[in-house]
């Protein structure tokens, strides 16, 4: 079966974690835009009602071809459950998410959420963090001196040779890509990240740094899309 | 003495550490811009060259009527000085800053540079940071739950009573003041901030805050303007 119909898999069984009158964070990404079409199904069904918030423009486009009503999330009190993909996971349900680009958003709605439930294919499993590239999202001012504190962070808490790009828009432009936020991202290959919670805190503190796609403490429930069904994980 | 007489004398005795071909960090607020005028006048009397880079777009404005030359940021392979006042400053050199509203860039470029040398009359000379309220930069996006947040994060660093309020564009408007970057700023009253590396690491951890006032590790020179003359701290 191929990723895409395990990331369906995933999806659909997510659904079973929203409960009536919910607020619930929309993620970004496939696997998350899988799920929202999801739930505008199940809603035009006429038996859910609940509103979304969602963690970028691309999913509040989704959303809204889907039949979702969404909140901004200035006028939630609460969320209850934010939803979304990750790019890898770890045994500890540590996350490195960003691969789209919408990582401050979703952390910001995460963190926020009383639960964060995580959907993945197989692929995304990993025993340890830090063979997809990092995506660290900086402000635009300053981002060389950034970079290289970026770098000289990331050797300090143990990763010997970090490589340190800026995303730029296609493949072939010199243009950096711009987040909702107006930030940059910088992808760092790490390789392995010996200590998350030491990278996390160590690129935090760095001055222009906005935030960093390590998702340390949010993941409580992990849906992995397989061959046959999902497993589901539970912390 | 005025404190603004007393502002001028640090100025003034700042450019004792300014020498020929340097690359200059152009802090923000009054007593920077006393500064970069006293500067100005040092360049149009032909003994000194050197290259500014300014940290807010209201010290570029300075800069261009005083005639310092400026370069921007991304033209820099190294800042050699920074030079910047600050609203706080205590035993250790540790600084409040961003009560102009421009300490993400006076922090990116302070912590860029070689050295930091901080410009301020007596009354910023404080025994412990937390009198002058904090402010912390944030992401537009879901900064009601960033101020929760940011509130928690205070309490959990032992602040009992953490006031956070969104700065104002004016005193009786509603519209946030927005800073160069296009982010909001909270002013969190402290009172008293008994554990400032602490306070500092908890709030850049927290997803939507971009950056924070407490300035740690930057400072290795405060110049004190007094009524007769200047007091020069050196770490």
């Amino acid at each position: 079966m191929s990723a895409v119909s395990q990331k369906q898999l995933a999806a659909e069984a997510a659904l079973e974690y929203v409960e009536d009158g919910m607020i619930v964070g929309l993620g970004s990404g496939s696997t998350a835009a899988l799920f929202v079409k999801a739930l505008g199904q199940r809603i035009a069904a006429g038996d859910l009602s609940i509103k979304g918030i969602p963690t970028s423009r691309e999913t509040e486009e989704v959303a809204r071809e889907s039949g979702v009503p969404l909140i901004p999330i200035e006028q939630a009190d609460r969320i209850d459950i934010a939803i979304d993909g990750a790019d890898e996971v770890d045994g500890r349900f540590r996350l490195i998410k960003g691969g789209g680009g919408c990582l401050l958003r979703e952390k910001i709605i995460a963190d926020a959420a009383d639960r964060m439930i995580v959907l993945v294919d197989e692929t995304k499993l990993v025993a340890r963090l830090g063979a997809f590239p990092l995506p660290v999202e900086v402000d635009p001012f300053g981002w060389t001196i950034t970079a290289k504190k970026v770098f000289d962070a990331l050797r300090a808490v143990g990763i010997a040779r970090p490589v340190v790009d800026i995303r730029r828009k296609q493949r072939d432009s010199l243009d950096p890509f711009i987040t909702d936020g107006g930030h940059y991202i910088l992808d760092c290959a790490c390789g392995e990240i010996p200590d998350a919670d030491a990278a996390g805190i160590a690129l935090s503190i760095v001055p222009g740094v906005v935030d960093h796609g390590l998702f340390l403490d949010q993941a409580r429930v992990v849906i992995v899309g397989e061959d046959d069904g999902v497993k589901i994980l539970e912390l």
